[in-house]
């Protein structure tokens, strides 16, 4: 099947492609984390430099920034189309964005949201979507307390898009949390930052993964695919609240744009330090898997938006995975794999019984999923 | 001239306009004001209820929620064309953000912000915008700390959007500036709401209205009008400082879409009193003025990006004049009229002696000036 978002790029564009942005540049991948690199901290991280309140700034490539006491995110959502099994447009918004100051250890206190509508949208649309807002907020216990609206002339945007931000502070399991940890190993660090991976920390995920991807694409016309699948999406701060209750949880991630592919592999690299995983143990529903053979993508390069990947120290991880299996969004938690010194990179042992690199993906391979 | 902001919406859809949106719901008048009170409010405010921690929430529908001792907003910037005269879309996008936390009364301590990215936008138009924003947050001290990046397919979007976000705390001069407004009469609040405006007060704007929509429209193609206006963009935190630190104000805005018309409607409406102003007053470059004209156009009704009107007690109105005019950016500030309760409304004193209604705007006559 020749879907959309293999075409090659260069059919658009054969000259100086190099010199325009291109969809991969926003796939959550290696290719954005270039672009940031190279064209955004230029400019922007001078503003931060000797700045002390910036605990955690836009250099750290992280899923929030920390400054002073404060935890602080924004995220746009363009995903196609606005409605998909599972979840939509709104729900994409507010669980993302609480989502991402949750696995930093924060807890999210407000919210706002961009509104940046094409003129000629029903109504009807409109508003479910900011009843779908309305309800996921109130699931994730996070209020919407001020935002801006924006309609453009038909045909400058592709009928809707939402940007969400949020702040927060501090979870308040988050300092006995890694106190725990600190019983095991010494660890320099207030929040859950990709770089605190070390040697021996367990890595969890809390349930089937690559859903979400695979919903959006079920739900877009033309792939002429059939799957009960249905996205994950919702606001995973109660569930990373009772891991860090437990206690030894060192570094969180909700799986987004790239999947766990990009996830394990910016711990690796942040973290320096491999990380093994095994094929066998990764929670993945069937018809999910056979939809990602089908289009031939991979499953772990597939976006998440309700899962949580956690390292945990050792001898905390059965605590936080049975933690993680008695709350409804974590039914299918695993242990999937472990961090070790001894390779480099991600490493996967394989259903039959080889081992295989899990390349850091150049973005996700469903374009616009959140 | 039958210009393009003015085409007559039915056009695209004749049947069921009132069930669809339309670019005013927007253009920041009353319209757009009742979108969010009627189809937004409905399904957000809930969230809100019974939580005390949310001192300025989405119902008050100001420039920024205030929770707990934190100032928040978000901002969506959409402006066509992305460069023009005496700015550009980074530049707009830091500012606007900016100056909602400052005229709140709070001081910005960080920024974030969200690029959508069409498919093809040259790497070149890109790295302009991203140098422009460090600028203009180097020049407002708020450093830019995290973001968000989304490229969509070619044909999704015009060109590039930026959505920017900012939290703060209350500036080291609010509470003494409210302190000496209380000198002169009662004032219930610790912060800079757009309802506490009362009999007497004088009102204020830091300089000439109106550049930013006329230097928009002559940026863009086809209008076949020269000038040499330049937009006003700029951070006004420094500006709305030197105010404060001489007291005694008690509101303050920076009137965007939808212009003084829109913000003086604003006050009027939530503070339950009259303003009466004198267009004599009024300061107004030539050339500004001029453009209005031809475009048929009421400079009252258009966008600002780098001014500041406030309400200050009788006593401190001099004070706040001459430190404004002391600063770069309030060099032509005037004194433009007073709040009184023996009208309803914002009502002018015109040029020819007569008065007349300044009625609060539907929207901004220029589309997509921010």
């Amino acid at each position: 099947m020749e879907s959309k978002f293999n075409r090659p790029l260069a059919i658009t564009h054969p000259i100086e492609m190099e010199d325009r942005i291109k969809l991969s540049h926003g796939a959550g991948g290696e290719s954005m984390t270039g672009l940031i690199k190279e064209h955004i901290l230029t400019h922007f991280a001078p503003t931060n430099d000797g700045n002390r309140e910036i605990k955690i700034g836009i250099r750290q490539l992280d899923d929030s920034a920390v400054v002073g006491d404060t935890v602080f995110t924004i995220d746009g959502h363009t995903v196609k189309p606005l409605f998909f099994p599972g979840g939509d447009l709104g729900s994409l918004a507010v669980a993302g964005t609480v989502n991402d100051i949750a696995v930093m250890g924060g807890e999210p206190l407000a919210m706002a949201s961009s509104f940046i509508i094409e003129e000629g949208l029903p109504m009807e649309t409109f508003e479910r979507v900011c009843e779908s807002m309305g309800k996921t907020a109130k699931a994730a216990g996070v209020p919407l307390v001020t935002g801006d609206t924006k309609v453009v002339e038909k045909g400058s945007i592709d009928k809707f898009m939402v940007i969400t931000s949020a702040f927060g502070k501090m979870s308040p399991y988050l300092k006995s949390n890694l106190d725990e940890a600190r019983i095991y190993r010494p660890l320099d660090t207030e929040w859950l930052k990709d770089s605190n991976l070390a040697e021996g920390d367990v890595i969890i995920v809390s349930g089937n993964i690559a859903d979400h991807g695979v919903a959006i694409l079920s739900g877009r016309e033309g792939y002429g695919f059939d799957t009960n699948i249905k996205s994950d999406v919702a606001p995973i701060n109660g569930l990373i609240g009772e891991a860090l209750k437990v206690g030894g949880v060192t570094v969180a991630k909700d799986p987004t744009r790239g999947g766990i592919a990009n996830t394990l592999n910016e711990w690796a690299e942040k973290s320096k330090v491999g990380i093994l995983i095994d094929e066998e143990r990764i929670p993945l529903a069937k018809g999910t898997l056979a939809a990602c053979e089908m289009l031939g993508i991979d499953p772990l390069n597939v976006g998440n938006e309700g899962k949580l990947v956690l390292g945990v120290v050792p001898g905390k991880a059965d605590g936080v995975l049975a933690a993680l299996r008695a709350h409804p969004l974590g039914k299918n938690a695993a242990i999937i794999g472990r961090a070790t010194s001894k390779i480099r990179g991600v490493v996967m042992e394989t259903l039959v019984g080889g081992k295989r690199i899990v390349e850091p993906p150049v973005g996700d391979p469903v374009p616009r999923i959140c």
